[in-house]
């Protein structure tokens, strides 16, 4: 028995299906109707402590944040769960919660679901949403030698909250480690900043898979390679990895569970996209270049390895 | 630990969200964009023997089935696939092969997914179609007394195959032994059916948890009582069954894994389906009548227990 990763698996299904290797990426259904599934799954996607709210909201932030990265705002969803034999009702109330909390905190309705049972918590959540009339919607594939990398915020919280909650990983920094715990418990999608700025971007990934493999992603899939000059890590990550003998990039490029936009942007467009996510009061940090290449990222000089999360050292 | 049934799971959660009791029909977005979704289990949803293409091909046949009673024809699917640690290529190969067939037997096209590591096999299938122009799409809540109960087929096969596969049922009939494992393992969704009658249905739902309960489900949203006086047995199921000791009703009304078409038709429409049903090649049943009440199913002068699949004793 070969153990295959997801990117095989994804690979067997979209070569038989004669797809292109877009089969993980938004899709778009006739002219403007966005199309996006995506599924959670207790036992890898949700952290102890997480209450029953947290894990339903979370399934539809996964959505959420995948759409945004398009600029997309979705309007209708669908719940599919696979719920534990013995489930009780107070933990079936919680995910009622969570999802009324989701339908409210990103403006979608809830129009349907199926139920089922299963051995661990599955959630299945899929969306649809309107692509405005003009704007085109950018793909994994559409970066180009010369433009900037952005991203919607900083990185290494999430991972640093994983770490405290599932490795014991110390600060004596209390703030720090309520920001990095919430971080992984209530994640916020980066909803106003697509929508206010996906119209500017060449290509465009959420980052919930880690930095590095979403940089990859984008390399790979419109076959250029990236340099990254300017290391987005959020305030009181170094001192957290020094504390913990992890070395901060690892948090930085390596972790997870963030669900920030990673986009390129053309140098044309730029100040553009600068004006406009002023007016959006949001923040738009450029953290490298595009050059030519074969697919590959680096950070300064040093080749990135592509790979997501990896269980932490610790000291 | 209060162990919840799907209907009290689906009304907590549908009481949270302020939903009707439609959570599980299809959902209409918009003017016309039709979107459901199905989740396949494999160790409640998949039988001994099934290979895995047959796995992947009944996954969207759910979906299909539930939307051909409808009278939707899917446009496009996305498949989230929750796979076992260690599933080997050939089966990922298989899985894939079957989408593929899928594809092409229900004329849609798989634009996207979402992969992940699950315990047991997991397949959550959701699906665009398109409600045409003018046609109203049956609802299960439609149904008014007077109403003709029709059905798209005989019902037994199924629930015999399960038997056979799972209970070690037997038969000396050769013939109708292959053709209920078949229908098992390679069910066929009433497409054209739906597809050619549903505009004449007052309410409709596919039979996939059973007869009893769909006939259940159409009294009580509709606020009406159905009267059974035609039972819908297919050739060879009554001799399988006494040769069994199974109640031949048992198979007919508490089966499962059928995919039939259940709808009610006014006695003003009556003629002009069965004028497109023969125009179509499709046969409609005619097998009760819709009366007053309080949403209770009678078979002749006897209340129909509301409950699918129970396991058989076998002699």
């Amino acid at each position: 028995m070969t153990k295959l990763d997801e990117k095989e698996i994804i690979d067997v299904i979209a070569s038989t299906l004669g797809m292109g290797g877009d089969l993980d990426d938004v899709a778009l259904v006739g002219k403007n109707i966005v199309f996006k599934a995506d599924m959670l799954v207790a036992s890898t996607d949700v952290p102890p402590c997480m209450e029953p709210w947290q894990v339903a909201r979370k399934s539809i932030v996964s959505c959420v944040s995948d759409l945004a990265a398009k600029g997309i705002k979705p309007h209708v969803a669908l719940i599919s769960l696979g719920l534990p034999r013995g489930c009780t009702l107070h933990y079936v109330e919680g995910l009622a919660e969570g999802f009324a909390v989701a339908e409210k905190e990103f403006g979608l309705k809830i129009v349907g679901g199926d139920t089922n049972e299963t051995n661990d918590l599955v959630i299945d959540c899929s969306m649809i949403g309107f692509a405005r009339g003009t704007s085109r919607m950018p793909k994994r594939n559409g970066a180009r030698p010369g433009d900037f990398v952005i991203v919607s915020g900083m990185f290494g919280l999430p991972p640093a909250g994983l770490a405290i909650l599932m490795h014991g990983a110390k600060t004596t920094d209390g703030m720090f480690r309520k920001q990095a715990v919430d971080s992984v418990l209530e994640p916020k999608p980066r909803q106003s900043f697509g929508i206010a700025l996906a119209k500017y971007f060449s290509s465009s990934i959420d980052s919930s898979d880690g930095l590095a493999i979403s940089l990859y992603e984008l390399a790979k899939q419109s076959k250029v390679n990236i340099v990254i000059d300017n290391i987005p890590i959020m305030d009181g990550v170094e001192q957290f990895a020094h504390e913990n003998g992890i070395e901060p990039n690892e948090l930085v490029f390596h972790g997870g569970e963030e669900y920030e936009i990673v986009a390129t942007i053309s140098k044309a467009r730029l100040i553009r996209a600068q004006v406009a996510a002023k007016k959006a009061g949001v923040k738009l940090h450029v953290i490298g270049r595009v050059q030519r290449g074969p697919g590959k990222v680096f950070v300064d000089e040093n080749l990135l390895e592509n790979r997501g999360y990896v269980h932490f050292r610790l000291r």
